[in-house]
């Protein structure tokens, strides 16, 4: 619905029209960007800001701040110009570089680049999932530390949503699962100024938004004016005591201020020309010059002291806490730090070890479950999940607990929500205190895609877990059957993709996708049994290396490189090329990612040059080539797969051991 | 909310119960599929196919046929069953053969592999985006052929659906496009058994769903009694007169029938057991040995005549039609056909001719505008659309009109709704009448991947328009700069992508996407302009073939590849090489996949064996290496890009003359 605009009087808050100020001048000067959200959100940004939000600017890394994300990142500027006006290290000079090389002021805002920003968001709808992720992560962490009389861990998550958030479906994912799982410090701001890019959104966005949250359980406070800095903080406050999620719909006018644009499309998406900036000024009554602040906007707005007295209270409290509590806040430092427990590595090792002596033939996905389960005691930080396929990808563990509304706990039914789980996941991993995985099948690993490629973009520490890959998942058919998806994943910069062949490779997977601190894995796992592998400590070490020898022979003349379910028959095919008088080393190639971060010597001593190469993999050939060259081989599906049980669809697509050997003699030529 | 079960007494129709032995002995001889959602829709289904359902089991291809879909396409042996038991020609050992290899009964209903199957299903979500799609082509196909007393196109879209597909995102996104466009003989029925896999969905799902299709504006029915045939069919009535989509809410028992088991996450997705099939047997009184059917349950629901009489009641309509408006009844015939019109040939030699004197050196997203400009007006089946960017992604022309509720149109304003979009399309293209083309930003293909994929999988002549390629859009930074998803498209089988260079390239392009009958195109265009390149009659052919030299030198001493923007670069550095002595010839690959699929010797004479290649690609480098092998090399972007201007960006990843000079004299050793 169109919302009843409010009347185009120019806005009078002095700080909104600042950011308005700043917002417009930054993007006139990068001729690039978006002023329309910053013009229409400032009132709210203020009203925010400088009420309810709880942080230091001195400090963005406090850890009982509250959260803000902007999930219109679009709006990048509005962030900018309060992080700049409420005192945080974003300078003039940094909103005089917005959208230029390596500042600290991007064309949308990124997790890493700008202190205080929270998450990177542009692609709608995963700042939601981010900020329901954030809200999860905060809500277990007080059921978890917080003690009578200490509420260490207290904290809300705001996020900015427009017209384009509320259109995507991932919206719908997390919103009904932070209704259902009863979020109550999570408040989003609805900018709804009835505009996206094409125009009026009547003509194609018709929902009637409030009725919609109200059906996931939300609390929503209903047409509040956006432009009305009282209004809207009255409705962050009362949100406070709503005891669920809160949505907060807030008419507004898109690009307020802008006399001639406002209220329309134009001003979206693009600078607004030099006369309209003079226009705005004029309009606004705003004299100063561009990226200049009078001083009673920073007095007005300053937050420095307001947020140096929270933390210090905080850390009176947490004083306190730590005296009577030491273990609980030693822990939670580390936690928060993102620092492994020191019961890691034994915990490996005796997992280990009873994988080297168990030798068990099982599928992968039950190997990963076997590791879970054995590194899950020591891992508290361990927040498990599936998108409503426990019982098939194997996440849950014997002492783990459900969580529930009303009920922490330690693993996720996220529903069938692959995409809303994985934003979620991303927003529990930038809180920090958790370490979260979750599960669905390999091939929908498709409809979370953008939230992988936006972990590995943030660099966090979530594991993505995918079972039942390739054919091996026979009668579910070709929907079901990711022949593209491992190598699809592989082309995601800063995402390591792990394949293990038996239950030693799957722990050490999951061993390196907990010790990453620097980006996200995937772990892909199989449905059907694996045989188990022999290997020595050394080739146990060299597993984390990401590719390794598993089985060698003197003077060997040419190399199968294979990974997960064809390491069977790549070994299988070695046996019966050395019978034929032909000297075959085999590869195991878990993590090519992994692997191509190696040192040359170490490659080359895996993949030394001059011998031809094979590569195995029940899915598309292409990925290979960089491997084995025009003149190797591959064995792979480059169609898509057919319904049928397993081993039959394993011997209709070539991969047994006539046809590697035949490949093999192909590349040697005999 | 976990629905008030029914009482859980046996069920007595016989139709019904027919369904369910079928489907539970399909299952257990395959030992493997979900009989849980067959025997508890199965009264829905007979209601649905015993009354309100038009359709002739001899035909499947009736133009006016009322579409059935699947979207809980687990669920398949529910279909299967419907389809034999109507008299389709499905055959008992066809069900016999459930789960097999190359039999007409795959584990997910599969479009093109049983007759009576409209769609593929499986990805839960999708197959109610393509029911909004078939609902949207038969709303715009009555507008457009239907005259007073020749209601020609007049047929409504049945749709089945669960938890599952209501969890997903998109579902929201489709049911609220449909709810704003007010397609009225879409109809859908929800099987609100509050069972998904992990168990009972209050856990983890209490949307309010009435409440949520309420605000979408959709006429909902609610808490009927999914075991009950009459209540169930007079819903479906009802539905018809609602003037808006409708939701059936239809409360159900999963796995009804089967007393151990029935109302559980045990029946969903595995054989019930021999001993459990027994106990169905008695409890629902079924005598009959597996894959038997009695005669009466026959002679109760063929449809064969009905649907005989019902084609041939509308085959009189059409003659009359035919007689009275002989050109729009040719029209239909064809435009279902999915031939294009003889004209495309004369309206593409003039683009060409255009292009070609024009010579114009611009972005080839308007390259793009420019060749739907010039196809349009032959082509009124044309229908395009833009998930929210319809300024930036240039898929308007001058005379196309916008689709909004009431009023029929030829561009669709999808919102923020990529997925929904590619699903919304793939449906059109399935329904027949109209060639559907929709756009968003590159990276964005994210959000919709997978129904690229389910285009792919089902040969759909869907058009993907995806704007804004890899750093070229420059400020927006990495969230919007796609480079890795051209060679991740490139890796899903039958999906051909198209990234041409220039103006002639942009026009072949969209000719060779709507001349292609067999599967559906990608169309990757630049936000940058690019400057024309000349060509003769011969190598303006060749595009056609995917990839074609477009400079050569004699004895050539290395071949650059390149794409899209990149090709000016490489022919740029050609001619700095061949000033300083090195003979280069440049191959353009705007199609790899079409290049792919040509003759050994075509293949050859564009990439001569031995001849050194050099590929440049602002996007991920490891696709090439299939090219250029370990003795090429390739310029790509192994990284994010980063928020800057476009031409910095180029510089800064190494997309210089420079660089590539220094590149090639690697390669050539010197």
């Amino acid at each position: 619905m169109t919302p009843a605009l409010t009347p185009t009087k120019p806005p009078v808050n002095r700080v909104a029209n600042a950011i308005r100020a700043l917002a417009m001048d930054a993007v006139q000067k990068a001729n690039s960007g978006h002023p329309g959200m910053p013009m229409g959100m400032a009132e709210i940004g203020v009203a925010l800001w400088g009420g309810q939000y709880r942080h230091n600017p001195a400090n963005p890394k406090w850890i009982n701040r509250d959260r803000f994300l902007l999930s219109n990142g679009h709006g990048s500027m509005l962030h900018y110009a309060l992080l700049h006006l409420s005192g945080y290290d974003v300078s003039l000079d940094d909103l005089r570089q917005f959208r230029q090389m390596h500042s600290k002021t991007p064309g949308h805002p990124e997790v890493g680049v700008t202190p205080g920003i929270e998450t990177t968001t542009g692609p709608l709808g995963q700042g939601l999932g981010n900020a329901v992720g954030m809200a999860l992560a905060e809500y277990l962490l007080t059921a978890e530390f917080n003690r009578p009389g200490f509420d260490i861990v207290d904290h809300h998550t705001y996020v900015f949503l427009g017209d384009g958030c509320l259109m995507e479906g991932i919206s719908h994912e997390v919103c009904a699962l932070a209704g259902t799982l009863g979020l109550s410090k999570l408040i989003a701001f609805y900018d709804d100024n009835g505009i996206s890019i094409d125009g009026k959104v009547e003509g194609w966005f018709t929902d009637d938004t409030p009725r919609r949250f109200e059906a996931y359980g939300w609390n929503v406070i209903r047409a509040v004016d956006g432009h009305d800095v009282a209004a809207v903080a009255a409705a962050a406050a009362s949100a406070k005591d709503a005891g669920r999620p809160t949505l907060i719909c807030c008419k507004t006018v898109i690009g307020k201020g802008s006399p001639n644009l406002q209220g329309g499309d134009k001003v979206h998406g693009a600078a607004l020309g030099e006369q309209e900036v003079a226009a705005v000024r004029a309009y606004i009554s705003w004299d100063a010059a561009p990226f200049e602040i009078p001083g009673d906007v920073y007095a007005a707005f300053d937050a420095k002291a307001r947020g140096a007295a929270d933390e210090a209270q905080w850390d009176g409290l947490f004083a306190a806490y730590g005296e009577q509590y030491p273990e609980l806040a030693a822990e939670l430092v580390r936690r928060m730090a993102g620092d492994l427990p020191g019961a890691l590595d034994q915990a490996f090792e005796a997992a280990l070890s009873s994988c080297i002596d168990k030798k068990e033939n099982i599928a992968s996905r039950k190997a990963s479950q076997n590791a879970i389960q054995a590194l899950a005691p020591v891992l508290p930080e361990f927040l498990g999940g599936s998108a409503d396929l426990t019982s098939s990808n194997l996440t849950n563990w014997k002492e783990c607990v459900a969580l529930r509304s009303g009920r922490p706990g330690n693993h996720v039914n996220y529903g069938v929500r692959e995409f809303g789980m994985a934003a979620i996941m991303n927003g529990v991993a930038l809180h920090g205190g958790y370490i979260p995985f979750g599960a669905t099948f390999l091939t929908f690993s498709d409809y979370s895609r953008n939230a992988l490629r936006m972990a590995a973009l943030m660099k966090l520490r979530s594991i993505f877990v995918f079972t039942h890959d390739s054919i091996g998942l026979g009668e579910d058919g070709p929907t079901h059957q990711s022949v593209e998806h491992v190598s699809s994943m592989r082309l995601i910069p800063q995402l390591d993709n792990w394949r293990p062949c038996d239950t030693v490779e799957s722990l050490v997977a999951w061993r390196a996708a907990l010790e990453r601190r620097d980006g996200p894995s995937t772990l892909i796992f199989s449905r059907q049994n694996l045989p188990y592998q022999e290997r020595n400590a050394g080739q146990i070490a060299d597993i984390f290396r990401g590719g390794y020898v598993l089985r060698d022979a003197p003077g060997a003349q040419v190399i199968l490189i294979a990974t997960g379910s064809e390491i069977e028959l790549a070994v299988a095919s070695a046996a019966a090329l050395r019978e034929s008088g032909v000297a075959v080393r085999v590869v195991s190639m878990p993590c090519a990612d992994v692997f191509d971060r190696q040192d040359a010597a170490y490659k080359a001593s895996v993949l030394p040059c001059g011998v031809p190469r094979v590569a195995i993999e029940a899915g598309v050939s292409g990925f290979w080539y960089k491997y084995v060259g025009l003149e190797g081989a591959v064995v792979g599906i480059d169609s898509f797969g057919e319904s049928a049980p397993a081993p039959v669809l394993f011997k209709h697509f070539g991969f047994t051991v006539q046809n590697v050997v035949g490949k093999v003699r192909e590349v040697l030529g005999r």
